[in-house]
């Protein structure tokens, strides 16, 4: 069950509303690098975890969490959006700056949700849900976390760098320190697990033995004119413990020209197809 | 440049046909999980990569295998098509396995790609590019990377252990040896970099003092009735090498309570907006 | 902010699993007329409110419901896959139950969720929140929420029709109570604001002198061989005080016809576009 | 059967070209306030109309009349971008007003449809027909069609205000008098069929015997710090004739802490999570 | 302006309601091949004609015929889902023709349109109208239209070939006549123009001296190991009445590697990617 | 199998970047008139092709081309994004120049990608792959991949013009021409097959007898107000050899009025739809 509390987690202040900013910051809200998207990821993941259930607590728990996020942000982008202006007057329309506005802005903050934040990116896309990582694999699940965070944090960072409004600078430094723990935490989870070594290769429940093994430890080159750059990836032992990272020149090809039979009648085709060689040969 | 050469990568046979089985399999294709998102993930990061340039041809030469791999599930998909119904005849409709193969299977396999192949997973949702995650951070992408071929491997395990099909076990084996490289290789990308603490947090070019501090290692309980569950992330050292993690159980709640003006004349909102208190007090 | 607690708002049992019932369930969590089609609806319709501070809190109040809504619905999914066939057993393969069940149930929910809920529909489409209705204006909203309360009702009713499960019976009597419940409450909003009539025509606040009101009241009919169908809509007072509705049998066709000038050159078009009449003439 | 007549419903006349007007006025083409999602969804209604036939030949028709707004929108969008600049020459580039016309445009106005309309919104997000609400039930589409006629003349004005563009205002002036006719339409339908209380709860049909009557009709408040806002959805009569509203100041908790049990072999699962305990506990 | 009568083009009838045809059809209503989008796609072709007043005649009197096309497909859909079941009975779940019908059907076509058809294809995608296309320029978009109702019959013969009704045999050889003329009415545009030599190559308003001519005749090989299959497009005259097709076994290589500078301060990138080298070089 | 060699296909140079100009090009990577889209469709066309085996290489030779097409193209997007602000310094937000590329440019392309391309159009919407044409009858697909060449080549032409960037025009003069040997090329396959009419109507596999023909050759006039504009599509012999184009100025309307049953119990619907007439009834 959940509940809500009135005040917003962290102060959410802008010193001069700036609605071309209001449209940077929706991609924290709708973007795939947003807030939607973790509360909504680490919900499902909670609802499908199945295994030890500090995990399932832990999901739910920062779920919750980033729906705050959310709503900080939602009030940021309204608060970026005071003043905006909603008509071409005779003098606005000559003046640069009311153009520049109009021109810089997401029409839709006017026209849609009347000076409100919507759940869409910084170029006016909706966010859609399968976004969603959740794959019942729980190693799967905290690689895709560590990412979101990670990404939402590289976010958080450029929009922290392309305003200098005080305001929400601050409240920006406080969700790029969030980011920085939340990324630390689903690390933490798999090394709760035992570490990333032990949850190689995902998932580490399939019997390695029905894997093709002699193609699982070659990083593979397929570059006609240059080697295989070298480095970790093509040398040393492979962290699932159990094969030799090797690099491979050139790819074996091992398969058949892939060639269809002609086409059946009654399947949509052209007659040259259900014929083959006739009429198409010279 | 990219090229190509007539034979698959790897032999795919199909020893008894399964039109069900085809529908399934277009989840490696054109499913969040699949060979078109790692193919173009891996081509959009390599053409944004500032930095090492082994990152680049790493990234670009894999993107190439990936390539190979579409086309060796597109054609997997087609053999497993063969000899699907084409059409109710009298007997057949009356017969429930006709019936069970046409309720199981895509009916687009049959309506729009003529038994063949389509860029779309398995409910017949097509591919959507904003799977694409290309950052322009190194360390951000390489995480997204080990998820996607993590997922990806979570993916051909389950199709392996749907079909007792021969040709499509060894076909599966081979992918799904090649994820289990690949996982590994993109962790090595970072292990050069320095290794995962060296990383953290992502991005690491941003002033960590310009981040609200206070609030960067805590692991936050927003459950009523219940404790933080304890483990990694609620104690120990961080990852990044500055703070040290900690519990807290119960959120400080630090911001206002979120509260817009009237609207504004213009806006398009009701007149009791415009005019709060009066006709909608009591 | 936001909080949780751990046990969910109402029990939710299965007594026997059914995997097609989890397909089913899955538009009452992500369908247009589910569970985080309404959340999301009223938290962004909250976030934009301005005027009567009430409607927020009533706003931010049931959209916590609602997650609690999405929370239980995830976890009847989940119980409803219990069992489910995870491999195609040559045994298995040829009991057209098990076929039945696997051409029956949504195929990610092995492949890509393992098992549990995801943020699809029905048709395993993923819910985009495009469909998430709010518009600053407070009437517009009022009746985007008790439409999406009919709908949501509707299909819970559909719901409960299709299963003979007392367990799932017993959750969706639950769900179909609150949606009686919040159908009504967002109309009794539209009471307190004064009532329907009132805040029509949405927006109310827009000067009607500015409308062509000449149009305004007519109900059109466009067919060539019936007339209008005649009912409350083409008599009688209109409801927002000014007009009075009368029947128009026939549309006026007072525009000219749209004829748009030649291509320009440069603009991309064929030449003959560019230098209309002569190449086309005969 | 539809038929065409050469000329606009409306005369549509552009004083001014303003290509950034182009793109405002495509929210009401293809966006979801918009009118190709009027006609469609007043079109697939009339399909599935059972029971008055009056209410299917309304939707027709009115339908019918949407499908000539299009029409008219889709002429006043290429009227306004008349004269738009199509390339940078050096000198323009230099000229502020050609770069912020450029900037403030749509770009595939020059790029996709060489000066016309598209089925976009003002993102330039193709409208989809995930918005078309027809569910079958007549009181739940009816207020579906009112709140989309009340988000249209919302948009409607907001687009009114936005130009100081005579020949635009004209036009504009009667899509906002057919929308305050549209609205009052639909809620006719439902007075017509004995009114909003006689439709209440949608569905009408469904025997209330069989919903959890004892949380049909209080207002429940999940906020931890402010009461339960009141006013007429928090008492007084239920507009179903049945019940009595009444406010509930905190939710009852009634359901079980949702634990899925561990994960099965083969289902793709870390091992962690099937042998739940051993190496995940400390 | 649009107009309508009461009867449908054709007859449509259906001998036995078959509710997985049902789900088949609706890829000729909302799929990439059906009615929605030539309707859609003629009418907003139309609305951008420049050039030769005819065309644009031509094409809005065909969108109106293919708006009265969905008309008669929406009919028969719902005739198609009469009687479907709408409930698992103890006895119905325990006989497999039901659940077959249940599993084949789409489960919207009873959750969410209560028994009509909707606008979404055979896998219950929403028809989304980025798939319009109408380029401003009428070669392009002759083409595009020969292209859409040549992949409109072979839907449509699919579908025929499907069903051994009676009375939808006959509907669809209606709609498979209709598309004969279709296709080949907009080659005839075409023709009328001067045929499609003179329209080569698309658009032929750009001056071909600006066009780097050495590249504009070779069909160039990609293969490493397969030579060029020869045909009429590696020799002879082109099409445009100006070049000779040639074929080139092997691609000049004329560009550079593409590397990108180092990645800029402030930018959200790893450190090591700003100072690029160090940390990275071994 | 693919490949990659390390330099581009052609020289791509920009000579002064420019952030608006990169959005734009985006329109010819992720746009449906663009190079993902061109490489995907003939990649999977070519994995489906039955019939003669040259027409299966001549698409994956050309697919493998578009891929270098990206390839360049992503690398004038990144060359053109060189510079571009990355923060609103006090001095830059009152500078007109850096507000207007801030507003003009896709924001995007800081926030998501750090300065590099995206798989998205110039509204920055993510290319979809329901965009990828391959039906299955080759006739078809040819036709397809004319009508893409072509509005790729109409793109082409207008970004063209509307830069001045001497690098950008000769990089796009190299995508023009390519576009005019692949419009001919694909329509060279057509002619190879016995040309245009030899393919009509498509698919000619389909018994003609079938189709209703007293209805294949008249072109249809829906006009109340206009007669059918006269041309080539109205007199003449067709191209398939067998009818004779006629104009046929009114439809027959042959069908029924479309009216469905009363809904049904446990459909969902209002019980006015279940007894109809009684409670709707004046």
């Amino acid at each position: 069950m959940f509940h809500h509390s009135s005040k917003l987690q962290y102060p959410v202040k802008v010193d001069k509303p700036d609605p071309e900013f209001a449209m940077l910051l929706q991609q924290a809200i709708g973007g795939v690098e947003g807030e939607i998207r973790v509360a909504m990821q680490y919900f499902f993941q909670a609802m499908g975890t199945r295994g030890d259930p500090r995990i399932k607590d832990l999901l739910i728990s920062t779920a919750t969490e980033e729906l705050a996020h959310i709503e900080m942000l939602g009030h940021a982008v309204a608060l970026n959006l005071e003043g905006a202006p909603l008509s071409y007057q005779e003098e606005s329309a000559k003046d640069p700056v009311v153009n520049a506005i109009l021109g810089g802005m997401n029409p839709r903050h006017i026209l849609s949700s009347g000076l409100a934040a919507m759940p869409v990116n910084a170029n006016g896309m909706s966010f859609d849900m399968s976004h969603i990582y959740a794959s019942g694999n729980v190693a799967a699940d905290m690689l895709a976390n560590v990412t979101a965070e990670a990404t939402g944090r590289v976010l958080a960072t450029r929009l922290y760098n392309l305003t200098e409004d005080k305001g929400m600078k601050d409240f920006l430094s406080f969700l790029i320190a969030r980011d920085t723990m939340h990324q630390q935490q689903w690390l933490a989870v798999i090394e709760d697990m035992g570490g990333i070594g032990a949850s190689m290769p995902v998932p580490n429940s399939f019997p390695q033995s029905e894997e093709a093994q002699e193609h699982s430890y070659y990083c593979l080159n397929t570059s006609l004119d240059k080697p295989l750059p070298k480095g970790r990836w093509s040398e040393g032992p492979a962290y699932d413990g159990v094969g030799q990272f090797t690099a491979k020149e050139k790819p074996d090809i091992l398969g058949q020209e892939p060639i269809l039979g002609p086409a059946r009648p009654g399947s949509g085709a052209q007659k040259e197809q259900i014929q083959p060689g006739a009429p198409l040969e010279k």
